[in-house]
């Protein structure tokens, strides 16, 4: 992608200057059945130097664009949205964004342009997360210099920012991924000693999972080849979490492809454990209902047999549960019984 | 204290046994001169035995002692307060807490009995926040054996979880301790290599404090004598940040003088600095201009000059700010000039 070289090309073929933009609304968006995604469609917009509504954000384009060039030419610095929204102060009265929707559109301008995350121009997500387990990762430190830790080597997981989240994957004895909702769980299975268990690499998610986090997964999955499991409370809400990292959601339908992990499976908490597993569990919400509802028919999820078995089950209890509620049987059991049943169900490597 | 032992002395007496368990009310909460933060008083409410009303939550109280006990003994295992209330449905229909707030305040008449947060009995928070700089950090791993580990060696921090929050602090070359309110401006410091050049051990707040972190700050600031920095929007809110990590909270006065640092320093972004710096700001909102009066009156820091006069600034100006607006500037900026006037303001060691 040359943002800027195809400006230049223009003016010095003494053409006013444009530009083509893929559209990121719901009506551009197309449901992709080799990734297994959705991503955008082939509509674009443009915008053009002779136009004098257009002229202003054409400018803040390029100038968004090389100033994140230099970001990743540099290579150790990484901004958010909201620092880039006040570094355009420095940048003058005409280019300086008023507030900062304006500044965060351009940027998502640019990732539909160039078909990648903006992590990949240096211009980051909130990190949230952490990683624990047996895998070095080697990265640059913020003076430039290459450095190799392993996510082992600590107390509580390796938090998952901007430098983790580009690391090269420099050795694992693991095979499988664990990722984790809560962080009362990833603790919990850090105590019980999961990861060695399973050789498992244990991935907090602390909640909806973090684009850095989605990232790194996809990354683990695809450069390794490791399989990745999704932990989640046995609610709708959960269910989301596994399915943004499986499939990614409508909003990000422009950078889908480079988040989602579409081998990636749900391990559950499911509606049948509930039920097989007698766990304690409160009544679903009409906004969970509403979910499932919506679930059932979604074109990511119609051919999953089992994902839409388990919606049925949930209509018909009515109930959701906690992942924490596994622990009525104790500390042991959900690495000695639940994990490594589910874990067989869904063909793990390495678990019999 | 033997809350176990006391009641089997009182039967032993052929006596009902009872309990004394501090009343956490406001009524009974006092402002501690000495540690600077509010406390309990000394009423007490009882229970004992002999009533019928007591006697399960009484029974309920001595089982999760005697859990915490257990826990405590193997030394490897926190539970979060949500897996207690799981896990007691394993103690039989007669012991076990129906709803997750019963279980809570069990721990906390425990924690007013003992006059220790929950941590001290392995009853954890959620944790949240890193640390980044050169720290090593000494902590028995979940299959008991000692580590070491430095806060340097790390991509993007080290999570501060359950062992983090227990280390020991083993060596550092660290002058000062910075604790930041944003992700964003965290990892800014990272990148613009504050650690190195304030010889500071940088902590993500990441909002809010969780009370691990306010824990390992205290920590830091008493073991080591490291005085400590808050840098925080220039709001109300970043301001409460600041008073919670510096006098605590009055909701957790049974527990504040395990949590709080009183000689921790407020950085700012201060209502001075939105003036000074010529910062992005917006209108305080009723509700933050709710806080700042009721700041003026609050008597942890009526003797507080700076504080009071930067209250009286914001009334004026009613604007707030956030503390990425510094980055106007620039990315050294926050480095070279912000920081190192005032730090030097606030007498920092080896700040000139």
């Amino acid at each position: 992608m040359n943002i800027g070289k195809d400006v230049v090309k223009e003016i010095k073929q003494n053409k006013v200057p444009h530009m083509n933009i893929p559209i990121r609304s719901t009506s551009n968006i197309v449901y992709d059945e080799k990734n297994l995604c959705y991503i955008l469609g082939n509509r674009e917009f443009s915008r053009s130097a002779g136009n004098i509504r257009h002229i202003k954000k054409m400018t803040q384009l390029v100038k968004v664009a090389d100033f994140s060039k230099q970001l990743v030419k540099e290579g150790t610095r990484h901004v958010t949205k909201r620092e880039l929204y006040y570094i355009s102060e420095s940048w003058g009265e005409k280019l300086k964004f008023d507030e900062q929707p304006e500044s965060d559109e351009i940027v998502e301008d640019i990732e539909a342009m160039i078909s990648e995350p903006r992590e990949a121009i240096n211009i980051i997500p909130n990190p949230k997360g952490s990683i624990y387990g047996d895998i070095a990762m080697r990265f640059k430190n913020p003076k430039g210099k290459m450095m190799t830790v392993n996510c082992l080597d600590t107390a509580d997981g390796q938090q998952i920012g901007p430098r983790m989240t580009e690391a090269e994957f420099a050795k694992t004895s693991a095979n499988i991924i664990i990722a984790i909702e809560t962080t009362g769980m990833y603790n919990r299975l850090i105590e019980e000693n999961a990861h060695e268990k399973f050789n498992a690499l244990l991935i907090n998610l602390g909640g909806q999972a973090s684009r850095s986090t989605r990232r790194i997964i996809k990354r683990l999955n695809e450069e390794l080849k490791l399989p990745v499991y999704i932990f989640c409370d046995a609610d709708p809400f959960g269910l989301h979490i596994a399915t943004v990292i499986i499939s990614g959601s409508a909003k990000s339908a422009h950078v889908n492809k480079h988040l989602c992990t579409p081998r990636a499976q749900w391990i559950g908490v499911t509606a049948t454990d509930i039920i097989e597993y007698k766990l304690r569990s409160d009544k679903l919400r009409d906004l969970d209902i509403k979910r499932i509802k919506e679930l059932q028919v979604d074109p990511r999820y119609e051919k999953d047999k089992r994902l839409q078995q388990e919606l049925k089950v949930w209509l018909k209890i009515g109930r959701k549960a906690e992942q924490q509620a596994i622990l009525r049987y104790g500390f042991e059991f959900v690495v000695d019984k639940y994990l490594p049943a589910k874990l067989k169900e869904l063909k793990a490597p390495g678990i019999r």
